[in-house]
């Protein structure tokens, strides 16, 4: 990515060339941040391994890799919340992804828009939105 | 931060005791997003040990810690580009932070407003975005 840091607007590197080079972490992963492309919001922060970063760029659909489960987690794949990938963005030291996306209802297992609903505020965290849909809607009916 | 799972907006937990048992990694970081406040712009991604936190959230003006050089990083102490806290916001299970920040000027230390300024379009990672400042303004001059 260093390359890029004198680039002009609209000029760049293949990206097989930059995806051969990203600094994954011990573990094989980055972190990736998704926001709503239209409104800015920043709905949830996960990881991909260089296998779910291949495929969210093939397919444009988000597919993360879980940590907890330590498999491909393809968003929505239990709760039908989609991610459309809108564009795919890269920080300059090529070890942050930001995904720029379309989410499908809820991004958060709580069944919350976004997964930041907690806000530090008079020296309490408190919960600033409500679900839209309740989490048992979302993962009992399949 | 289970617990405000179901809890009512404006309901919540006193910071103390969610801050005492936040999910810091093996190395003592969590990741933090900083978002400007009014423009939902996402201007970077950096980690925050336990004592940078308490800095940021007792003075209100971001402090990372810096991975590379081991130490304490008050964002701007090397380029003048302050970044104030507006509001800390956490996700569901506590291990990722959002910072709503006022960035003074460019987050990127090419002198970008953005580190995210590198899209993958067409098959080519190409730069989206012009220096606000030259990079030898920001750090020649102290």
């Amino acid at each position: 990515m260093k390359e890029n840091e004198n680039a002009r607007i609209g000029e760049g590197l293949p990206w097989d060339r930059v995806s051969d080079h990203l600094p994954f972490n011990a573990d094989g992963l980055l972190p990736a941040i998704a926001q709503q492309h239209d409104t800015g919001e920043v709905l949830m922060l996960a990881w991909m391994n260089r296998e779910s970063l291949e495929e969210t760029v093939v397919t444009g659909r988000v597919c993360y890799f879980s940590r907890s489960r330590g498999k491909l987690w393809r968003k929505g794949e239990s709760s039908g919340q989609v991610q459309h990938l809108v564009e795919l963005r890269l920080d300059c030291d090529g070890d942050t992804l930001l995904l720029r996306v379309q989410q499908d209802g809820p991004a958060c297992h709580t069944g919350r828009r976004s997964c930041f609903y907690n806000a530090l505020r008079d020296g309490r965290v408190v919960v600033t939105d409500e679900p839209l849909i309740a989490p048992e809607e979302l993962y009992g009916k399949k």
